[in-house]
């Protein structure tokens, strides 16, 4: 399957300003807002000082976030010189020096808090994505995200999911369509409802079904759908069902409809990954990353001040 | 292929429900603001006058906003009592009524320009593209838009285009990748930006090229894209090069790989429509709607007031 | 009438900065988050290309939008340099260049549609506009423009209607009263609703009166009011009472009260344009360019990237 | 001259809702949400009480704000119950209640500062002006406001003005234009800058310049202005200017144009207001009530809590 | 007690950077979008002249605002230099020039107004604040404010009142505690309110309580506040029980709980400041400078254009 | 210290009121609009299919969001019936269920995903807090947040905090002043420092610094600190060093000026809680409620539709 591709490269800096949309400043203003409220109290304290200091990370992991940094800074003082020394998506080591900044002592703590809580979040998303990542290699499945995101973060934290080794999936409810458990609840059956879908929605959209059994399983592909997403499967259940569905995908693809579906297992447990990533399933959906990762602690000194 | 459904029954009433998004009243709210500025002048001399009115339509065609209708006089005034008669995507015929309104007449005025433009802009869009989807009729093709939308509209827009029967294409540059004759001068090949996208976007994310020669038609389906926008080629250049393309589709695919492409035609005279979709093509995409329909002429008449 | 000044030369570049307000980047920057969304997913094909690119016209007209242009691109990377090759309110023909860009593709892609929707809908109601006009030439009648403007758009819209050598109507409900015929529905009678009017207006806001019958006219006049909107007025009927009609305000104006009023047809076909003008009308409002012009059609085309 | 009408009666309460845009909400809420902040941190202590409440005031004047007041509650909590006894611009006596409010006691004190620095600033404004208009009394002059107004009120403020007797002046730079002495500074001549003005502007927005000599009067009367303003000029050098410029543009005015000007004086000092007012000047302009009134003093008591 | 400092010295130019939040910028371009609305109409007059001008005051008094003008003409036009001769706090003088620009003449007649407004009235808050610490020289009382200020304007007018030597109270309803008299209204003591407003309060926050005899005093010494408003007690009251509450607070406070209480006078006759300050009370809270205050007087001179 | 009180009842459903400010409704829109984008394409398989559905918990745990969550789906969807059956703060076990839901079924599964993301995360960290709450029973010691929140959602995170049993530290820049290390590199001395904020604070703020050593320990209280950060001091010694500073302060405090500093014990290992309690420290403060927890499993269930 075409993106079935090799990922490990996947996290250059440069990918960050896929997201750096226009509306992007209103998001990092909002956070700035939310810790100056009516002003910075201690502020008058620090006169006119000057100061420069550095980031440093007090664990190992992944780095994510240097760009957004970089915008919460030029937002909060244009004066402000940031150099981020690691690309997102790299390996970091204890005590490494991650980012340099000079510039008003004042600005320095001002936009320190925001920025820290940003960028230790994120990358506690890549690190924790990646050591998932890690045990998929060579099976040819791949990790996929899912919608439970902080909210008010999501683009944010599918971005470090990516830099981590993932693979997004949709970012919203408007960018494919999916029939999940307690929409079939509402529907006369799976081939109905994907069929009612495809009259009303952009070509481009993909159709997926969220299925609890082998026999839904065998409906949504023979309706035709794009996707399929296998919620609580078991592994021994996979092994059969996995090929199964891919030879019937081909076999109701007459030569002008064929539909290779994309299988995704979810709802299973992080530790089962790779007997999972083995039965030949494209993707392993898990919101683990967003729900159980911890922070990934970073330290802003200041190295001189006057 | 799949989507290819009957669409004539496709734009219900519901369906503009679709769209109702949280943000909307944004949007409709900031419509409002732009006629009323500081307030409307002349309202002091209606005193509590209140009013019973409707709309009319003094052309025939399609009718297109009626929920939005209702919407934008909830948020101006919610004592005014609005029953849209028509669903959109209904035929309307000269003199029909489509709207009945009841309530303070300071608020059936000061609503009245803004919800009427709104409407005759959708209404004049849906019957432009009706028109046209008249021509494909029985050729299996269907009439696709594109982003040529009037700034600030774009989800209404659409929302018009497939009220007169035709199916959305992406709705902005998030929804799918399309590689288009700008990118193109950009990349080293088309096969290695097809390959980069991959890498980087959401599964869901359709990957779609835009081509002006049959070669880069080739090497597009070769490198597995899932839509091909086929630029200002002749009738008769498609007439082979479709069903070319479909072949190489399937025979690039091999069974783990299929990748049947939809097929495309941009940039062609609305007078060659019907030639076109005979051609076997799938989409033709067309922004005329969006660049020249007039609007559909509606009126508002107060039948009484006191 | 002292704004029966000679028209022909009011649309120069610099005239487009009156409505360069404070609030107008809030405006624009709407436009581009329309079509970002979440961000370019085509993007990151572009790697860091610096392209250099500009716009041609594919139809002659009376361009309009270039500063509009300047500022998007400006909101979304300061870095790309522009130059505007044509004014505002020239004359362009087939083939002519209008825009000069340089820069990162993927600024220049990425705002390409926002800016040439922007400009292609605004030059088409120039040049819609500068046609009609042409029909006045030498009545001392001008083209007067409505509130009939797309929503979001009026403020865009009204300037091209300049550009295209028309004259403005009232912006919105709040920089002029305007008695209409829905209004007149619900007030005791035309002296008193003017009446009531002045009582309450900002001094410097004009009162309007829509009429239909010859006898409302001549009450409207001898109430006082600054502007007359003769609706749906047959030139035969406009030949005899506009004359009438100024006689009367002299008349009723005694030395303390003169009153010349402004003398304005509404609702009348553009075909039978140049007669209306003839009868020594003032202005003639029509909001066709607005509701019935077709989009100029402008390419921008990357002569080089690298 | 028309607006030259009897003024006693003109603040009536709904008159308030000429400027009850859909944009006031944004305004109020912005006003609560300057004083809550993060959250009413006294509101714990007040469990789940209820509670009834009256405004009443502690000194005489002319009270402003009634509508405002109940909005501001209705966007802090619909639960509220609000009776304005008393509508704008009523003359008010001390002791005298004001307003009516029964609800929970959390949002009675929550909205209570907002409300009552609102009401208290315009009733401040009110009274003071209708102190000023009283000196006009019998001259036929009216007082108008100004420009001078507290940045984010003047909406608020120009219709306390009006409610304590004023007529108001322009409302922003956009709905009159108005050659100032910094303007004239850079405008070949009064003639030439009147007739630029009168190619661009809309044609209902008025044309007014600032003078300062006899002679500026008199070249801008010529040029057909619709208003003057006469500033800083002693109250005998208008006694003859003022007839002169009146039969100046009657002379001007030949039948074909007529343009009685509206004559103001500006830069007096207010205690020579019927001085000034006695020259047959059309209106005297101060900022005043703005600059210099103090807010009326109102309280809010809870008659019964439980 | 610890904030019982020289004042004399506090405000310092640099100290408006406290407020001067990442949000700032919202409220100053919504001033000036209130006085450009749809644009400015006089603009067209001025072609591209430039210009340089200065502010001049009229009146002697407190400078304040100086920071804000800046960064008002900044948003507004960046091309604008402007150097602010006089810091805040100043003592200034009539006729001396506060502040100096140079720029085209458009965007300096479109920011004069609004930026005058906002410089004036936070002058004339400056100048009667200082006013009214003069009366306290020598006490060790200082002047707090109130949250009675102008809704949209509390940070800047609460930076006023510093720049005219007085101290801040709290800013909104989130940041102390203070239950006031319609609290008590529904609490069935003070006791228990504090109890209960301790419980569910941030820790730095500070607990105060308004009272209206000395039995409510001693009450809520005992009950730990930190601090006391009395309201409305005259001098000769005060003279006894604000060293009996002193007393009380150490006598209450065992060596693990001392609470000296902070005593503040409300609701007092700005006459008898003096008298009031010498009782030994910390504060005298007023609100007069905000509701009192006349603007200072400054204008706005052309010196050359070009 | 009066705000050592049993903190164990203190969080009633009511309290969440007290952060329910009038801004709450932006923030929680935003969440919505971040997940419906243009809208959610699934939603026209659902008809007007209505259901009931119901959530529950997976875990055992402290249920936080419930309030949230009604104004999230009222925001969504008024007509959707929602009822709340466990107050913020409660202990849930695992299979229970904790909100019942009525209405369109699309308005429900629309709203699902935004509303469970935020009541997962904060009833997660409520969770988190409660148990590391446990270990200071019966010690005095209170458990302290931090500023260490995801951007966006302060406000809410720090209320589970409050919900889990800890006490909040302060909500942003602008509560209180606080002397971080990297301030005190600016600054000539903490005494200088602290008469610095002194002078320009508003009364209600409290001082805090943070301190390394013992000696910048007892200088911050000689110089009259509201409160001391101890940061990484190991157990062994603070046990000496909390008594020395509170007599210290006692000593300082003479009868004019008591000032029992609070004691805040940071940058501990959450494993030594307890020790840390027993020093007799005022606070320890963490941030692992937020930086560690995982979220609470809950899920949304349809038990009927129709």
């Amino acid at each position: 399957m075409y993106w079935k591709i090799d990922l490990s490269i996947h996290c250059f800096r440069r990918l960050v300003l896929d997201f750096l949309t226009p509306s992007l400043n209103t998001l990092l203003q909002g956070f700035l807002d939310e810790d100056f409220g009516r002003g910075d109290l201690t502020r008058s304290a620090l006169n006119s000082c000057n100061a420069s200091a550095y980031w440093v990370t007090k664990q190992p992991g992944i780095f994510c976030g240097g760009p957004l940094v970089e915008r919460l800074f030029y937002l909060l003082d244009p004066s402000v010189k940031i150099k981020v020394l690691v690309p997102d998506g790299t390996v970091i080591n204890s005590g490494q020096k991650l980012v340099l900044f000079e510039g008003p002592a004042a600005s320095l703590v001002g936009g320190e808090r925001t920025a820290l809580n940003l960028a230790m979040r994120l990358s506690g998303i890549a690190t924790f994505t990646a050591n998932l990542v890690k045990n998929l290699e060579g099976t040819g499945a791949h990790l996929a995200d899912t919608r439970k995101t902080t909210p008010g973060l999501r683009i944010f934290e599918k971005y470090a999911f990516r830099c981590g080794g993932g693979v997004n999936h949709r970012f919203g409810l408007d960018d494919a369509a999916m029939l999940k458990e307690n929409h079939l609840s509402c529907v006369e059956s799976i081939d109905l409802a994907v069929f009612s879908l495809r009259k009303s929605l952009p070509w481009p959209a993909r159709v997926i079904v969220e299925v609890e059994t082998p026999e839904q399983a065998e409906t949504a592909v023979r309706a035709g759908v794009d996707g399929l997403l296998l919620d609580e499967f078991p592994v021994s259940s996979l092994e059969n069902l996995v090929p199964h569905l891919r030879q019937l995908s081909l076999l109701e693809g007459d030569p002008q409809k064929p539909s290779r579906v994309v299988l995704e297992a979810s709802g299973i447990d992080v530790k089962n990954l790779r007997a999972y990533a083995k039965t030949g399933i494209d993707l392993i959906s898990t919101s683990a990353p967003f729900t159980k990762s911890p922070w990934l602690d970073f330290s802003m000194l200041f190295d001189q001040a006057g």
